[in-house]
């Protein structure tokens, strides 16, 4: 797998090469345990396995049933929120509509105007919905569920349940609904929280139906792995990350801003920030996990970013095809735009990330994430890396990856607030 | 107008009122000088008096351009970045769409797929573009205006010129082009900075042509205006506000996050960071401004803020009305949510708002900004309290409000990886 690449670019003299080795020496430790089989945390690494939920049988059932709501209906609403939607909602906004059926999001919100839009968006089309929940107390997909539940009724009356298809904790309430009122039931993986589930029914369902190739997803992740389990100490790709952000963030760096020229990349971006600040924001520590949607956010935070308070450094993620074209045609119009004639816009965009790049190395180190492509095998190889880096820097900053006490605090005032009981 | 207002939630400890008093009289003077007309910086004061430009006869012309645009098209193209289409993208899509044309927004990036949406979009409508750059050497407008131009000879021929409006400094080149081809001409104000342009015609004109009611909206800074000039120094709005973020900046916060419940205000979010961030991110200071997109982001970025690093404190921005409703009805289906039955989801997100406050305001401070509704009048209080508060927020900090040097870096490398001589 030689399309996925980590570079390093630095000119501010903030890092230097041997302290990343001395960081990565240190945490070679680590880095073996997780290979060769890390007992502490085991009821929470369900995802380094690829094979287990991106493997045979499930693969093919996710596509047959992909298959049958492709048959049936012209729009999935699924309904999630965090670790339930962001995985496949940021493939499925990356690579864009395919021939599969249209994906629409619900259950992400509590707004009443959000609600309404999705209502408006489906009325009059086929729906199927996907209700993703790990634990079914959570308000928003609850909501969402109950929403979309009184469309369906209104379309198809008691038929309705033939629509519904539930991605929850096998044994707990939304898998007796579903048994209760004959609703297709997937498992959401026990063995893996939230933010860790892309490679599980969670991500892939939605993606097959809306026409992705979850194969090669599935590959690209398998081909991550198999390179991270390879790959030595001292050259580990994952290791070097962790080592590179916690050695920043030692250094007093706060932030940090995962940079990308194609706005595309928006949903990944809000899934890598999930992955981050809940899996290292905890007792006081870790770096707050930003991005910048360039080129539009130079013309915002760009200034900040090169003489404000010195404690951001970004990671840029590029894809090296974006896929589209479009040549920059002259006519008779003097623009002052003479110097782009007979350039594609992808090459200028292409430029402009280099010349950030650059300017921005002059005052802070700037990582570099780089695929070959816009496509399923290389989110299966960034969310692989993701995962795995994540979990070794979390563990490097010495904070437990999986847990997440503090959003228990603002739900507790809420459903007090509202009268829940129980 | 008693309907903006700014409260303080803390439970924290790490700020007391006594302190916000004398930061407030500390720079109490500073007010004054403003409020009798300030010397320095006058060049970029234009925004103070919003007469000027949002005052007959602008919006007069402003309104009669509009109606044209709406006799004769469906779409108005804004093809402008940062301080060119923030202020007037975050009115259109929070208050949704009016009875005037649709707004679609171009030039602000430079990703060929983002281009090839915006012609996929407006393929087979009647379009008018408004092309806004105050600095016409601006790549993303640039190339947005010859891509749109292309789009429009093909479905006009020569004809084409009646459909651009331009928005650009006067006797410069964007002018000149007007006068040469004969396209409809705007004035850019030159007394007033990019992100400080949201009540002249960069902001005003498309609004009006989306329909929207500009008068209000200018009412509503007017009376901002009027507010801020007469709330005495130890209880002016602006002033406290500006006062708190000083303070907590000197404790050692490093980001402020503007965090809502009402996903509308996403792009509001978006012109209110480059407001502050460029205004105050030089001289190796200043507060990074963040947003919270809630609820959405809570299952993201709440963990980071209730137990991560604490570098961040958060104002709430709220709407007291939505506009939207919507109840939660019970079925048959026993979802464990019947303690909703009854409730709209819109109060149901405002107990949701109140609660993640009181949780939040247990680790670092909370303001509020609370608007009667999502309307023109609210953003137009918003964007004169911003503006005035974020003008003595930089003072405060020392730095120059008006500026952002920083930005040149990349466009230097840029140019020169393109070959533009000069």
């Amino acid at each position: 797998m030689e399309e996925f690449k980590l570079s390093l670019t630095d000119r501010s003299g903030n890092l230097t090469e041997a302290e990343i080795a001395a960081e990565m020496a240190v945490h070679a430790g680590l880095l073996e345990r997780v290979k060769k089989g890390e007992t502490e945390y085991r009821e929470s690494l369900g995802w380094l396995d690829v094979s287990v939920w991106g493997g045979e049988p499930w693969i093919s059932r996710y596509e047959s049933l992909a298959r049958e709501v492709q048959a049936q209906a012209d729009v999935l609403v699924v309904i999630g929120i965090g670790g339930s939607n962001q995985a496949a909602r940021a493939v499925a906004e990356a690579i864009g509509e395919k021939s599969g059926v249209r994906l629409v999001w619900a259950g992400n919100s509590i707004s009443a105007y959000e609600i309404g839009e999705v209502i408006r968006q489906i009325r009059g089309k086929r729906v199927y919905i996907d209700v993703i929940a790990k634990n079914f107390e959570t308000l928003e997909p609850g909501i969402g569920f109950r929403a979309l539940r009184a469309f369906l009724k209104e379309q198809y009356g008691e038929d309705y349940r033939r629509h519904v298809i539930c991605t929850g904790t096998e044994g707990a309430s939304l898998h007796a609904l579903c048994e209760k009122h004959g609703y297709t039931f997937l498992p959401f993986p026990q063995e893996i929280g939230g933010r860790f589930t892309a490679l599980s029914p969670v991500g892939l369902f939605p993606l097959a139906a809306a026409g992705m190739d979850i194969r090669a997803l599935v590959q690209g992740a398998q081909a991550m792995r198999d390179r991270l389990m390879r790959e030595e100490g001292k050259e580990n790709t994952a290791l070097r990350y962790a080592a590179v952000r916690n050695l920043l963030y030692r250094k007093g760096y706060r932030m940090e801003m995962l940079s990308f020229f194609e706005p595309r990349f928006f949903r990944f971006a809000k899934w890598w920030m999930q992955l981050f600040g809940e899996s290292e924001g905890k007792d006081n520590l870790g770096l707050y996990p930003l991005f910048g949607n360039f080129s539009e956010d130079l013309h915002s935070i760009g200034q900040f970013l090169q003489e404000g308070t010195p404690v951001i450094f970004e990671t840029f993620l590029e894809a090296r095809r974006s896929g589209a074209s479009l040549m920059l045609r002259d006519d008779d119009v003097e623009d002052g735009f003479e110097y782009l004639n007979g350039k594609d816009f992808d090459e200028v965009n292409r430029v402009a990330c280099a010349a950030t790049m650059q300017a921005h190395a002059e005052r802070f180190p700037c990582l570099q994430i780089s695929v070959d492509a816009m496509d399923e095998t290389a989110f299966g190889q960034l969310f692989y890396f993701f995962f795995f880096s994540c979990y070794l820097s979390a563990r490097m900053l010495g904070v437990n990856p999986f847990n997440q006490p503090g959003v228990e605090a603002y739900k507790v005032n809420m459903f007090r607030f509202l009268g829940k009981t129980k």
